[in-house]
């Protein structure tokens, strides 16, 4: 339009005129790669929040710390009550035939880490050596067992989502070591009707190997039976008392 | 550069040349969505394949038919041999006793359409009532039963990934009336050493209703015990003989 | 316990005690697939809903229909007020100008099918041809487009996700013809924050055959620029005035 | 049928008749989740390798060390030849201008543990600063740049995959400061005709921060346009060459 009006122009205006029309066609076309505009695929919001790393496995910034070492101040029974398990040198213990214990605060998608000890002491075989779990939502368990040099069913062993997931190694340190889990967990969703529209996802990072990669769980976990779907909303975190002093330390949550 | 060794330009010549510097830098400023250039987003190839589709639920271009309506050339028995079900009225019909039969091709991932309709003569309950088994490389089943008001074990009627997945709805339809499963098969992917690197996945729509919605699938259909992955490459489609005169027609696989 | 306060037995007695251990042991063992107990792996709870099919592509009991061949009454302009588009002979067609119209229900997760015709007399080229668009939660585009026999980018022909997945085939019918989406659609999930924690999924089928397989949606659709997520609820399904009188009809959703 | 035959018991004959038909039907019923067998949901096939952790970030057993400290010997240029980047103190530092370098192992689904620096000296802004890159198969850029406290496009900063996801968080050290990936990743899987069947994904944890979540990568790294998958086999590990003197150690891959 602005072009059209303008008429009486010399050799050079031309020249000009026609190489500002070749500069638009240029970023115009979109079939010749090295022509595009490469900030077209800038995407500048949202901005990530900032996150202040932990040294090692510390807590970072935006962390919830479960266990800050000295109280159990975090957790309940889960049959109600005080939390009863024994606290000392940093950790705590399963203090056996007093239940599991779970935090106060709810959960659902989270990023989270804990340290676990089996005795140095072993008693027992298979699933009665060293055994616990961390059962995320109070229902999804991924197994906590003394699975050094002891065999088991490879459902059942430490890192594997109880009865649901073989985990792809067996990455456990001897007894008496401290040991860790990082998990990223995807709560399953649910509709209004309480059936179930997107399964949970698990991947769990034992002692810095991955032994579950975004695992789809099936279901709560079930000692007897195939596991099955129930509504709920955000849940606890449980560790069971499974008979067997683990102790645990530096256990914290970030909300995904 | 160019534009640096002009120099004696006129009033109207420096009107253009500011008009593309501006017209240069509103397609090059990546932050203002409204002057960005539509094109870099468009992406030319690959330039998908043509399918003439088929009439309703008839075969696409593309297909292969498994079934044309006369033999069973395409089939196997699942014991080797000959398939020995019976041929008649455009359709087959299970031959109690004479074994599965399965496709002499091989598939991985893949669209499935198959017709099943379980007898119009009622006989038996639950699992004894016009059943047969849509299995999927010959190891993952879709389950065929008459359902229509019939109650059996959620995870083993029409629909079900068989002990594995309950339907989302029972859409079946009355004995004796022709019923769809349309398909949609990720196949698992297993690793050199024959571990499972990626599940299999599946979605199934009974009747034009979805009742598998992109399900992940835990191992090889098993009647007793859990399901497990053994590794496999392409295998056959296969459909089972369970006792009942369940019939099919109209099959067809569209290798994705 | 039992058998061992009794101790006076005869013969017959101890044949059937030591037959009931064989029993039990024959259940109470694992390992040994055979001997497994298969109810254990049934799952009788939750019973699927019953859903009646309709014949071919017409809706089942449970879907919502959003057209009935008659009125737009389930519809209203995307600029607020009546739809204006054109209603006859059991189908309704754009209007162009008046803009594209929108479901007075609003949805999330859902299956849809939807038929749509291009306008028999063929106008224009690629883009220019037979446009509209069918916009799930008025913001993720599933390409409604002439794409018979006619070239334009592959990520905006008939059956791509707008800019950001091409269709797995060109399964389009001629201009004139109906044609056929069924829809398998995941909505996005969001933090309460506004962030996404869970990208939207769709399938597509176009004609019977699948062109889009689980694909993710990486944000809402952009003419310029790329898909970004911005936070929303349940929203209404949306139909694009692109200025050509497509015509549609027989449209129902079933909420998943 | 044995039970049948036998007539002429006494009274504790009947009481364990009695009793071994109680202890069948419980072991054989599946609906009453008590009575179930625990061992049939057991699985002890296959046995998950044992793999020895590394201590803290260290290399477990079965890692490939990509980098030991002291050589680029498993390393080459990306234009070919010998790696030119300058090693010492146990890491290795980008020479500008030298080319990216690759790695001569080619790798497909990884687990992958890299270290790296930006100067201590800031120079430059956003793009500008402590930029290089991480090219999963020589491929899928997951950014390496400084953004601690430096502003650029959000899928363009550390973490991102490049111009294709944003990370969920900012978690940048200060330059000079060693920081760490850990990435779990799965290769797309291609059909023989070079389509794509499944996309690549990728999860990265950025100084112990989940920062990408299983996030689906939509095709290869492109600085102008979008992103195209195009088919390829296993491929190297590839770092970049950006111009800025960024160093690197610590770098082990478990093949998954």
């Amino acid at each position: 339009m602005l072009l059209l009006t303008i008429h009486n122009f010399g050799k050079k205006t031309w020249l000009l005129i026609v190489f500002s029309i070749l500069v638009i066609m240029a970023f115009g076309q979109g079939k010749d790669r090295e022509s595009l505009d490469p900030t077209v695929t800038e995407i500048w919001e949202p901005v990530p929040p900032k996150v202040t790393p932990g040294e090692g496995t510390m807590p970072p910034s935006d962390a919830i710390i479960l266990f800050d070492g000295t109280s159990l101040n975090n957790w309940t029974s889960e049959n109600g009550g005080k939390a009863k398990w024994t606290v000392g040198d940093g950790a705590f213990t399963v203090k056996a035939g007093t239940g599991g214990i779970k935090t106060k605060q709810k959960f659902g998608d989270m990023q989270l880490h804990i340290e676990w000890r089996s005795p140095s002491e072993v008693k027992g075989e298979g699933q009665g050596r060293g055994n616990s779990g961390l059962f995320l939502m109070e229902t999804y368990e991924v197994q906590i067992l003394d699975s050094y040099e002891s065999r088991t069913y490879s459902n059942g062993q430490a890192g594997s989502i109880y009865k649901q997931s073989i985990p792809l190694a067996n990455a456990t340190k001897p007894p008496g070591e401290w040991q860790t889990y990082d998990v990223i967990f995807m709560a399953p969703v649910f509709r209004e009707d309480g059936t179930l529209s997107r399964p949970a996802t698990v991947t769990v990072i034992h002692n810095g190997i991955v032994v579950q990669n975004h695992t789809t769980i099936t279901g709560g976990t079930e000692y007897k039976g195939l596991p099955v779907y129930k509504a709920h909303g955000k849940k606890s975190i449980m560790l069971q008392d499974h008979g067997n002093p683990v102790s645990f330390r530096n256990i914290w949550v970030r909300e995904l």
